[in-house]
């Protein structure tokens, strides 16, 4: 009984030490303490209680992770948007925490694999993504405190998302903006699309954007459209410095 | 020309100096960049302008200091009250950052009296108040980042102003709870209110709270009624703990 005991304990280390790495891998930096995160990814219908008896599930956390990511978006759009007034800042917070924008940020990292639930994962509504993801967000404020709060969010949400043009309605598709480009410029381009799964089983997209037989961006998305889109961004921005240069 | 030039400068500086000492009286720490704490306080009447072009007045400040004020406050719920909810805890803080607490927090300050304004400041609404003690949290978060913004709240608001019962509505009052204790346990009762201004024209109120002709508790605000609950709820705490004491 002792050595079945023993096994046990040593099994659940090993996957706790996997989760760990993830978790590691996912927010940029060692978490302190794992119970926050293991709450973060726990669904009610597991019924879990802490020792005092109170529920054990992300609900908590998802209401504090919320308030967090609201704060730091808050401090970021101030201080990137100088001429924006308290009616433009709000409004374009609201775009980037939308319910959507969340779901989609969610996926996009796979949080769902770490979820601990009686039903299966298939049977949650597309919310889900976005309520662990703020989740996330509430257990590395507890673990770590605001300012590790604010580095993930720049890292998994305002580096590759936000982008003030697009959000304004100025930019609607940075491809069609780089397709116009090219055919003003007489230049011709290629987006070569593949396939690039990742380990963890979530179905990937790779793109290489060639402008004249050279390849000037790369990007990884979970759709086509959404690679595409991310390698014409890189794109733009490369030929928006050769252009700043220039002049 | 010079000499009176010099003393512009200096009667400026001397101006800043005491608008520095009031801050730092009121924020409990000392500032480290007065001009975000001028700009909390600069109405869009003056038109005033920083060296860019951009409008200098506090209504940007306020958009920051709402969202970093619902941040701490919803860690604060979040800690202070594991058995509630995500329901619970969204309509607890929304009670606690009402726009009508929020005015009266900074009608208590007296933050008013500080308001750089073309327009006489008696024309504003009520809402001034609030939207200037939120201006001030977001030059606090700007000047000293999220650790301190977290102190100030915990001492201008979540110490005097949040009480979790009377919040949930189990205690409407502690003046009419300790009246009825006293009829109960047979003890007489007196609340001596005096005038208590301040050194900054604030009208204040002071009470002293005897039971049994024995003063068992001391308070001051801005009127009568809210002096009294204060005091109350502060022997209302002092029996508790001898209660409690004798089990």
């Amino acid at each position: 009984m002792k050595i079945l005991k023993n096994i046990f304990k040593n099994s659940r280390s090993n996957e706790d030490g996997i989760f760990f790495g993830e978790i590691q891998n996912i927010i940029g930096f060692k978490p302190s303490s794992i119970q926050y995160y293991q709450k973060a990814f726990t669904h009610r219908s597991t019924n879990k209680m802490d020792f005092k008896g109170n529920p054990m599930n992300y609900e908590r956390l998802e209401f504090l992770g919320d308030a967090m990511l609201s704060a730091v978006i808050a401090a970021y759009l101030y201080n990137q948007v100088p001429t924006g007034d308290e009616g433009y800042l709000t409004k374009m917070r609201s775009k980037i925490v939308s319910r959507e924008h969340l779901n989609e940020l969610g996926r996009d990292l796979n949080l769902i694999r770490f979820v601990e639930s009686k039903v299966p994962t298939q049977h949650f509504g597309e919310n889900i993504h976005g309520n662990i993801f703020e989740a996330l967000i509430g257990a590395i404020f507890l673990d770590k405190g605001y300012d590790y709060c604010q580095k993930f969010i720049h890292k998994c949400v305002i580096i590759p998302y936000v982008d003030i043009a697009k959000l304004e309605g100025k930019v609607i598709s940075y491809k069609s903006l780089l397709i116009e480009w090219c055919q003003k410029e007489k230049k011709s381009f290629n987006y070569d699309v593949f396939d690039d799964n990742g380990i963890d089983g979530q179905k990937y997209f790779g793109v290489k954007l060639s402008i004249d037989n050279k390849v000037i961006s790369k990007a990884r998305a979970t759709s086509k459209k959404k690679a595409e889109e991310k390698a014409s961004q890189r794109a733009y921005f490369v030929f928006q410095e050769m252009i700043d240069h220039k002049q």
